[in-house]
């Protein structure tokens, strides 16, 4: 036993300061969350098997973590597993729930995820998404909110980005008009990758995957449109205007892209771009509308956020015709982007006001009886519980990044003092418990 | 696939009501350890086997959940299992992080665990814990802010409760007077259950567990010690003058009392109440020193929380020598608590501020702007999706617990208001702009 102890592959322990940014990160898209409406739910950690299989594709399926009871036989196959991600359980729920739910549903649901992913730089086998959907509408005024949410979490955060907006129907009405409509999801697997393997590459793999020569050559000028988004719409409506599923995609972009500009007002910054990809495909097959995808743009990073509208989510449950649209946020990339970039604020960091240091248990107990005046005014409070060496005590508090000490000896304890040193500046001051309490609760 | 989807025995799912209602008490419980300077830590939701196994008895072993990839073969032992608590974890924690930590080192958590148990009410297979310890020091200031820690978390949910303090040391002292000292955790496996099986029952169990008759009547005065804290301190040192053991447990008690004493101000109310209780045994084995367990005075209930002091939880893990104490907040009894005494505060349903009910496209764009007015102030605002009959909206409102609603037509539109409905009066009023945001600003 005397080997240090450790923890699974691609699974983290979270230290305190690593802790309150993540509660930074959390609390922010929480905020932005409920600021439109969303109601949190959690789903267990658990769900059947049944439930998980076959929803993620069969890379998927090899990817669940399944659960056995200590009491199970060994080689008795398992009947359940550790969810995959937050929409499948999403989709359980609102069927399982339905008789209980309003609707249109908006619920957003901040908890871990697990796959049996092989571990490596940013990617783990424990990661947490935060996920906003709302079920039972297929109202553009969504995908609008969505966007508008992901602007308001960005700006908070103060990161700059870019978000992508394709419509999985103007990507079918692109099958269409070049010939190949049943090969629609070989074109957006493809397309998919443009940004990673560039163009040549892709035509190449448009061949391999049997679409002609000709169709490959038709699908060039899509995907190289350039200019404003206006001008991106019209030679999209142009190309598809014999495609009927494309023209409707086209309208809905365009409609979401009004109401977007429509609630934009002078004060809003450059800081988000709003931009129509069309080679943005995202792998997730159950995407039928508006689909979205967020990059930052000073850091080198895949997507940090992304989404889109499902007509039939729920339908794998039993329950056909909820149309949903959602987004999910990622967590683990945003804390890397906010490192990198360095943009966490002074104030995310939760610590302790005042760290009482004494010289004896006398003035341990006096120490006691001030913290407790200070808590009662919720001051974030503690007193060395130990009468250890001063240096030792102020250490202490340099390493907790603990602004203030107060220092208390028999000199303190006769004027009814305490000595308060400013921890960053080792300024120090005799004052008095008001004096004190004035000083912590003015921070 | 039509058959409606389940979750897996003794697990929850956690509807918006009951998530808002959570989110209250594990902020409450939060927002007090950190007034007293504890920092928050998370770990990976599975643990090596080699962590876990051994570490909860042999019931416990058989009470892990295992985890296996799907890749793995069916029957390969798993080396992955969910963990079972937080206090194995921190221990492991601890160890395995030695060199970055200061110590003393406050930690709290708050994160669910998984026990493979029969699940029957009130008991689940998936709950969450909410820990609060402090390593590295065996000061007895720590007993006394964890007592005061607990007063304010029950002082804050407005749940009378009493406190019931003891002390391993006195119980090994105990055993050590009676001539049993090799039967001490016969005889606090035993007492444990006094309140439950009743004197008559606990007295026959410890003599088939091989006590003798002496030794159990010795015991009886001792199990049946009345009065007051002072009075019972009394009587306990008289008992036990002869064991140094016992009366080193009788001299922390004592001070523990003191300090926890000196603290008091007249303003403390009568809600809590602190009671020496020789029968508090505790079943872990790890405890040395004080041990606490929390009742609701006014709920039938078993413990909604406790804890005690460790001398050695990380020597299981090579590190021999680090002193702790902590508690464990049952949060899922402190639900069923506050429900049965319906203690929660109106404001802790998590629920948007208004919501825009309007009856056609062009108000629901109008609605839009407003919205976003809104949120630019900080107020959470919906806006509902699609342009329903306004029977339908105003139940959305209603099932939402949404205060206010703002309903847009087209005369609201030419005279640049809203007409502002209060959905528990009824009350309209057509207001401007700046008078809804007062209005709800207000709030």
């Amino acid at each position: 036993m005397a080997q240090k102890p450790s923890i699974p592959k691609g699974t983290r322990d979270f230290s305190p300061l690593e802790m309150s940014r993540r509660n930074y990160i959390f609390d922010t898209i929480r905020s932005v969350f409920r600021l439109y409406g969303y109601r949190q739910i959690e789903t267990p950690s658990m769900e059947q098997m049944s439930t998980l299989m076959g929803k993620y594709g069969e890379e998927g399926d090899k990817l669940l973590f399944r659960i056995q009871n200590s009491g199970e036989k060994a080689g008795e196959a398992p009947e359940k597993g550790l969810r995959y991600d937050l929409t499948v359980p999403f989709a359980r729920y609102v069927v399982q729930h339905r008789e209980e739910l309003q609707f249109p549903f908006r619920r957003y649901q901040i908890q871990p995820v697990w796959r049996a992913d092989r571990p490596q730089k940013g990617r783990y086998r424990e990661f947490y998404q935060c996920d906003v959907d709302v079920v039972g509408t297929d109202s553009l005024v969504c995908e609008t909110e969505l966007i508008k949410m992901v602007e308001e979490v960005y700006s908070r955060f103060g990161i700059r980005v870019s978000m992508h907006l394709n419509n999985r129907k103007i990507l079918a009405g692109i099958a269409e008009v070049i010939g190949e409509e049943d090969k629609i999801t070989d074109i957006t697997t493809a397309i998919d990758k443009l940004d990673k393997i560039g163009a040549d590459n892709v035509n190449k793999e448009l061949l391999e995957r049997g679409l002609s020569r000709e169709a490959v050559d038709r699908l060039q000028p899509i995907l190289r449109l350039e200019g404003s988004n206006e001008q991106k719409l019209q030679q999209i409506a142009e190309t598809l205007n014999q495609s009927e599923t494309g023209m409707k995609g086209v309208e809905e972009m365009r409609e979401v892209l009004r109401l977007y500009e429509s609630t934009r007002t002078a004060a809003d910054n450059n800081a988000f771009r709003l931009e129509i990809d069309l080679t943005l495909a995202r792998g997730l097959n159950y995407y039928t509308g508006a689909i979205f995808e967020v990059k930052a743009l000073d850091v080198q990073m895949g997507s940090i956020t992304g989404g889109g509208r499902y007509d039939n989510l729920t339908g794998i449950f039993g329950m056909p015709g909820v149309s949903g649209v959602g987004i999910s946020f990622g967590a683990d990339r945003i804390y890397d982007v906010l490192t990198e970039l360095n943009l966490y604020p002074a104030y995310t960091l939760e610590t302790t006001a005042v760290l009482f240091a004494t010289f004896g248990e006398k003035e341990r107990e006096y120490a006691m009886q001030w913290a407790d005046s200070l808590r009662r005014q919720g001051i974030n409070t503690e007193v060395y519980p130990d009468c250890s060496k001063m240096k030792k005590q102020m250490s202490y508090a340099d390493a907790n990044g603990i602004e203030y000490a107060a220092i208390v000896g028999g000199n303190e304890m006769e004027t009814n003092t305490v000595m308060l040193k400013n921890m960053q500046t080792g300024e120090q001051q005799q004052v008095s418990l008001e004096m004190l309490t004035q000083t912590l609760i003015q921070k």
